[in-house]
């Protein structure tokens, strides 16, 4: 008896915090969907269209922000990222919820237009660990990593706009936690307002 | 990693809603308090005081309300009811999430001086299933029954400025899902502010 429309799920945090890997360990439940992003930077290696962004021109990029095709877009190290607004709106309505992992600028637009979506961010236990983790993965400059920890520092600045922040001890204690989130939002009074219409006409 | 503060959860719903019944499920679990209220109105056979309220007399309420030792307090059926700011106060410091019991205009008199405490309404599964349980109880009569009915309506025009909406269709799944609900709130970013600001102090 609960609503049956979904919730849009953003998911933020800053490079190492874990939440790629987090987002993989939920969407194993049926009851999500996963949006793809679309970009404008070249594919790495392993990466397919389509599955883990769709890739486009800037040109075509360009075209999607002008015909209103996108929910949010950005620009990030020169390159173009959005989120296409069809398969979103397609996901809701068969009552998915979406997950959106998108970094802060963009989770905030969304909000913007989009008061109903749930902002969840991922932290790492310390920002130690997050040096280690960033480190750990060997494949970085160290001129890179310390970018990305500059920015990790600005984006911790912007938690408190967030609705929730999930701290990553263990990847499936993190994920658990995000059902839990989306699980009482799902109770939330404004968005059973029409249960509650439901309730009020049957009368005695 | 959470926070350790508790959380104020006051549960709402019409007569007949189920919901004594579900707080005494939710209780079986330690980490919460049940906050108990004063009142003016004699005990019921069974009742004890200290247990199922605090009894008190008129003088001795209203010199609790002049102290400013209530959190909130009505009037209801020509006897006061009120919830004791001390113990709930003591238990939040503890880290237990204090469980209050009490009727729409209680709460949103908490709400009002406390906006961190939240809001969970319980309704029957439909108004014919409550007028069927109050009838059931055989305790009543029609005159009074009618009466709980009327008010029980009115109380769902207030479903709005709750923060929750949970179905009794079961106890043990209402229970459960504040439970959720409870959980997802200690993970709300606004109650996470002294985390938010260690993470921060660490540096790199």
């Amino acid at each position: 008896m609960n609503n049956n429309k979904g919730i849009v799920v953003i998911i933020s945090g800053p490079s190492g915090s874990g939440k790629g890997t987090i987002v993989k360990e939920m969407i194993k439940d049926d009851k999500y969907a996963l949006s793809i992003s679309v970009t404008t930077r070249s594919p790495r290696v392993g990466e397919e269209d389509g599955v883990h962004y769709f890739f486009k021109s800037k040109q075509e990029f360009e075209e999607m922000i002008h015909k209103g095709e996108l929910i949010e877009w950005a620009e990030f190290c020169e390159n173009y990222y959005g989120t296409p607004k069809s398969y979103v709106e397609k996901m809701l309505r068969e009552g998915k919820d979406v997950i959106l992992e998108i970094e802060v600028q963009g989770a905030l637009k969304v909000k913007e237009s989009n008061p109903e979506a749930v902002l969840i961010f991922i932290v790492p236990p310390s920002l130690t660990e997050l040096k280690n983790r960033l480190v750990g993965r060997g494949t970085e400059k160290e001129e890179i990593i310390e970018k990305r920890l500059k920015r990790a520092l600005e984006e911790l600045d912007m938690i408190e706009k967030y609705d929730y922040l999930v701290v990553n001890d263990s990847i499936k204690d993190a994920a658990e936690k995000i059902h839990t989130i989306v699980e009482a939002e799902h109770l939330k009074a404004n968005r059973n307002l029409d249960l509650i219409e439901k309730i009020k006409m049957e009368g005695f």
